[in-house]
């Protein structure tokens, strides 16, 4: 059915068992490639076949990219799923598996060159129609140049360090007298800090939400399966997320579902990506900020809303094949949410927490899936990673969803290290979850406030 | 949310875990009714509370009228939720449970006695205008008579003794001619049998289908949640079943769903119910069989292609809510299969075979669903039937479904007493099962050609 008969999975963790349970439902013969420290993983009992790329670090292995390759030859794979994390947004080894003759499951080296690249990335959104976040064209040198930009950028604005970076640098202004104040006092700062007055103006969004778009190309067509609201951060990392953005008016979400499909057709994209947005939540706006060229943890909710297998898609595609699935195809039932399993202790600054898992039992029943790794007597490495596993809830509206997720968790029995478990219990207690009331920062303010 | 506040689950296994999970996720206070033997029970510790009802034998407990009731009153129960087998289908139970003031989550009792009644069922079904078996009206006397009333049946026919009964004094006449030399020397026959040479005609179907259509009424009005097709039978018992029928055509299937929900608008029904069709896959008609006035074990495949929990619906109309659903929003999505895991050694005549689980890891990942009480460590009791648990798989269509069955069989590690798990792995290597060439007595006929 595939293009592809022996697959190499190159990632580890739940993705690679993700992977090969997808590649054995399609009758391809799956090899785990694994580290020193994952002889005895799951991704290895499951596989057909399993080879050793090298030491538990993953430089030593799971980045290695003369390792992988050797044992796609050894193992003689004819393709490489590289899963995420790792090299699989590596532009370098995507050509070096192509020019192994390998097929490599996603896009071409060039695409995934030029989405990794920040500005080259924004300047392909833009061209496309995309938009993306309002700025100044080039430096601000005076009030009177900043007044004029931020009445096209609009307020509020940040005023950004040019030579700055990493969140510093910055301030924010929400009107012109803000503005007027701030500019000076920020061109001295930056000078006094990195040596370079140089100043712009970006749109500063407030209560952002994180919106993006599955989509999935074969080189010529593109569809998108909808959106993922993942506003649920903690220091930029996802930990719960839904699909559909319940928050998204049908008008706005045609059109982000839409600007991501001109993108990827923009760049003859072929596999699955995600396409990421900054939401304005008070003025509806939403902004490019970045693509993925790769699957990604949160996958499951779109598949779970929209009934379909992207990893097999992936493989299918990789194989050669037109894309499974046309635009109206695509339907939207219910809502999905993840929330991740890390082995880290909340009550510790969330501490990663390696060990043993005594014992375990996962909830079941209707709409609960369980994309993991662990098993009773699975030994979380602590070379790695935090993340062991992705308990997915369905339902048909997002109430349910979310009642069915305090369900499942309840009934999780899990005797070992520490997990991110009981802090999903205390977000289903807060308002604002329930209200679906948040955005990007909003886990910060709560720790904050309940640390106060 | 929903009009009952403390609910007693009267089942046991599997049906009393699932009801416990659609409790608990509409906020409903759970109480698991339990016997000596199930006192360690998964749905005893899922629930919120619970109540000894009797000793390990059913007679002494699950079919205990006195004791269940007395038991609601201990626990200040306002309903009563009777899963399947038991009492499910006892009209005078479902009378008592109403007359002492609590709500019963099913039919009325008059409905229950109604369609548990086999003539009665028939006559009802006929009146709502759905197709019944045809047969002879009454005894045939002579030859003569007997073609005359074949000639309205249709060939073939089975020739079935009036006193005979489980499939005794059945013979099977495929025209006018075997039709001709049968009638009398069955009438002789069931004259040395059962003292009595009554017999009468009614159509044979040959390589009869079970397709089933799932109801759900609110007294008013009623929907339909498509069909399923349930033909893998060992000995009429349903071992494997599907949902949609992908044998049906779109024409057939709008018909016997709409006969289904006919039937149940003529009696006023409430609650979730299963009208059964025997089909004639040759010439695609349908006849009404029976109607089970309870949620069927198969009932999650219904939910998978539909994307609804019938049990939570099932909770909300006897609380008193309208349909929660109208027929223009159901709609149908992919495929699903459910086998039943039955603690039975298929090496050994399917014997009973209870014991202690010593280690269970389900298969996970998408598409698959667990239903089940089974637990590490759990003791199979040896008083109640054997199964233990559904697996259910859902996937996009009926070969990925089958796929990710065989993948879903593979990785389940249970270490204990034997089950039917192997038995569908060797279904799996059938054609007539993946083709989808099977009827109700498949599994005898192939059983025996393997023996042979």
């Amino acid at each position: 059915m595939s293009g592809i008969c022996r697959l190499l999975v190159t990632s580890r963790g739940e993705i690679a068992v993700r992977t090969i349970r997808a590649a054995k439902e399609l009758g391809i013969t799956v090899i785990a490639a694994h580290s020193d420290a994952d002889a005895e993983s799951l991704a290895v009992r499951l596989a057909d076949e399993s080879v050793n790329v090298g030491g538990a670090h993953a430089k030593k292995s799971y980045l290695n990219q003369e390792a992988l390759l050797a044992a796609a030859k050894e193992v003689s794979a004819d393709a490489i799923h590289p899963g995420y994390g790792f090299l699989s947004e590596n532009a370098a080894f995507a050509k070096a598996v192509s020019d192994a003759g390998l097929i490599w499951v996603g896009p071409s080296s060039e695409t995934i060159a030029r989405m990794g690249h920040k500005a080259e990335a924004i300047a392909t959104a833009r061209a496309a129609g995309v938009p993306v976040v309002p700025g100044s064209e080039g430096l601000i040198q005076d009030v009177q140049e900043g007044l004029a930009a931020a009445a096209e950028v609009g307020y509020p604005v940040l005023i950004k360090a040019a030579a700055g970076g990493g969140g510093r640098g910055i301030r924010i202004a929400r009107d012109e007298a803000e503005l007027a104040a701030g500019i000076a006092s920020a061109q001295q700062e930056a000078q006094a800090a990195f040596g370079d007055d140089g100043v712009y103006l970006e749109r500063f969004v407030d209560r952002a939400r994180h919106i993006e778009v599955q989509i999935l190309g074969d080189g010529t067509e593109a569809v998108h399966f909808y959106e993922r609201d993942c506003s649920l951060q903690r220091r930029r990392q996802k930990i719960w997320e839904e699909a559909p953005a319940a928050i998204l008016d049908p008008e706005v979400r045609e059109r982000i579902c839409s600007s991501a499909v001109a993108l990827a057709k923009s760049v003859n994209y072929s596999g699955a990506g995600t396409v990421e947005f900054l939401y304005d939540q008070d003025s509806a706006e939403f902004f490019f900020i970045e693509m993925n060229t790769r699957i990604q943890v949160e996958h499951p909710i779109t598949e779970e809303i929209c009934g379909v297998d992207l990893i097999r898609a992936m493989l299918l595609v990789a194989g050669g094949a037109p894309l499974p699935y046309r635009q109206d195809d695509i339907r939207v039932g219910g809502h999905a949410i993840e929330v991740r399993i890390n082995a880290e202790n909340p009550d510790n600054n969330f501490m990663p927490a390696p060990g043993t898992i005594e014992s375990l039992e996962w909830p079941l029943g209707p709409g609960v899936r369980i994309d993991s790794m662990a098993f009773p007597g699975y030994t979380i490495p602590p070379f790695y990673d935090s993340l062991i596993g992705k308990l997915i809830v369905h339902a048909e509206t997002r109430e349910q969803a979310l009642l069915r997720l305090r369900r499942a968790l309840e009934e999780m029995q899990l005797v070992g290290p520490a997990t991110t478990l009981p802090f999903f219990e205390r977000l289903l207690g807060q308002d604002d979850v329930i209200d679906n009331n948040i955005h990007t920062t909003w886990i910060e303010q709560w720790m904050e406030s309940q640390a106060s």
